[in-house]
């Protein structure tokens, strides 16, 4: 597996190509951004970390019946995946209010939710990744309607398996942000990361923050929290 | 029927109780606000030419088998409606990308949606009435499914209704805003009004704002815009 040429440089990862097309491989940086990249900021272990979270969990979530991009772990921060056309809807996943929608809705952080809600956004810097509905994804030609009841679907199953696996090591998953992508065949399948980065855990006991909003409000403990997350997801269930 | 006790005064009517525990009187005010009432106007005849525009309108709602909280013409600015629970989700229903729509997602005022698109806001003045999605309404309690869904299929009833019958008298319906009401039995009807202040029309020969974007934007001939829609609506198909 030798790193071709670099695809796309995101805010916390390279994409290269591979000698099969069909392939990537994944570099994950060290570099933290917020609030739509106005905050930056970095940390040495970051990127190893989140690969290390990310192989760790994909394959179980494949074991359970979601297919992913993901197929090893190649080096401290590199993985290699399957190439696919990313869906440009971030889907971010609810179990209890925190963050935007918190602030948005004036429902106070740590409110549980009735149920889960899964929201979409158009993933685009540019915009700051606005809030979207299904309806508008579809007259915009953001993606087709029976991809995103697969997504929806996946979301919610990708939901259940997560949320016992980290109560089970003492986290409560607050909330998630997934990609998908399409397959050359049209399969959808979970591309991207599963990270502090793109989850809320707080420490079952204590409420603490284990997660980027550390960074986010300068909390510190960053690199201890994110070490401990992957000691906590790497630990038998 | 005699005007009891003002139930409530909003940004551009005021409800007040009748001696029918089931009925309101709506009183339509010359007053007009945009963008979550930090821009305040008001001119002579608003009041009337909606309380007329929506009066024209709602019965012929019904006929094509809306329901909806109106009553009837009481006076220039009085009607009588149904006394209702008002979902608080308003609902805005989208033919052409316009206003919050275009800025938020960089897609250029007056282009067509490819479908209509529906959108949920929690009706709330001091949040400035965001963006919602189903899942976040049920998930906080602020409707149930079966109500979501029955608003939702009102709503392209509605549209269906009314973008021919702007059409036929030269106007381009943009987008609107819908609120709905639950009556006592549990049936949701439409409820509030459909007027110059809660819809896009844009002449279909000059594509000249007749609404109330002309008083958000400072164009001028606003009295003029909401009088010449009145002409319009009660002309003959
Ligand atoms: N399997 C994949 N194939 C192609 N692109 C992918 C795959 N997985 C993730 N990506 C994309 O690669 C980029 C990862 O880099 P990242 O730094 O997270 O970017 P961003 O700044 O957009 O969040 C993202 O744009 C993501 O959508
Ligand atoms: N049939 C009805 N029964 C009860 N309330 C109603 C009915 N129709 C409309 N309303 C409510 O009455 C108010 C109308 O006043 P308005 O000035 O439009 O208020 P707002 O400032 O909230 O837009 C709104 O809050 C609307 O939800
Ligand atoms: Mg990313
Ligand atoms: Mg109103």
């Amino acid at each position: 597996m030798t790193r071709g040429e670099m695809k796309y440089e995101g805010k916390a990862k390279r994409v290269y190509a591979t000698e099969n097309p069909h392939e990537y491989v994944v570099e994950y940086k060290d570099d933290a951004t917020a609030f739509n990249a106005q905050k930056r900021g970095s940390w040495q272990g970051k990127g190893a970390t989140n690969n290390a979270i990310t192989a760790h969990l994909y394959p179980q979530l494949e074991a359970a019946g979601i297919p992913t991009h993901f197929i090893e772990k190649l080096s401290d921060r590199e993985q290699r995946v399957k190439a696919v056309t990313i869906v440009p809807v971030e889907v971010i996943v609810r179990n209890t209010a925190a963050g935007s929608f918190s602030k948005r809705l004036g429902v106070e952080e740590g409110t549980k939710l009735s149920r889960p809600v899964v929201e979409y956004c158009y993933k685009s810097d540019e915009l700051g990744d606005p809030l979207i509905n299904t309806d508008t994804a579809l007259a915009l030609g953001w993606a087709e309607e029976k991809d995103l009841k697969r997504i929806r679907e996946l979301a919610l199953q990708i939901r259940d398996f997560l949320v016992p696996y980290f109560e089970k090591r003492g986290v409560n998953l607050i909330d998630f942000k997934l990609e998908f992508g399409k397959l050359p065949d049209g399969e959808i399948v979970l591309a991207d990361e599963i990270s502090p980065d793109t989850c809320r855990f707080w420490d079952m006991e204590t409420n603490e923050k284990m997660d980027k909003d550390r960074f986010r409000r300068d909390l510190g403990g960053i690199e201890e929290a994110y070490a401990e997350m992957l000691r906590r997801v790497t630990a038998e269930g």
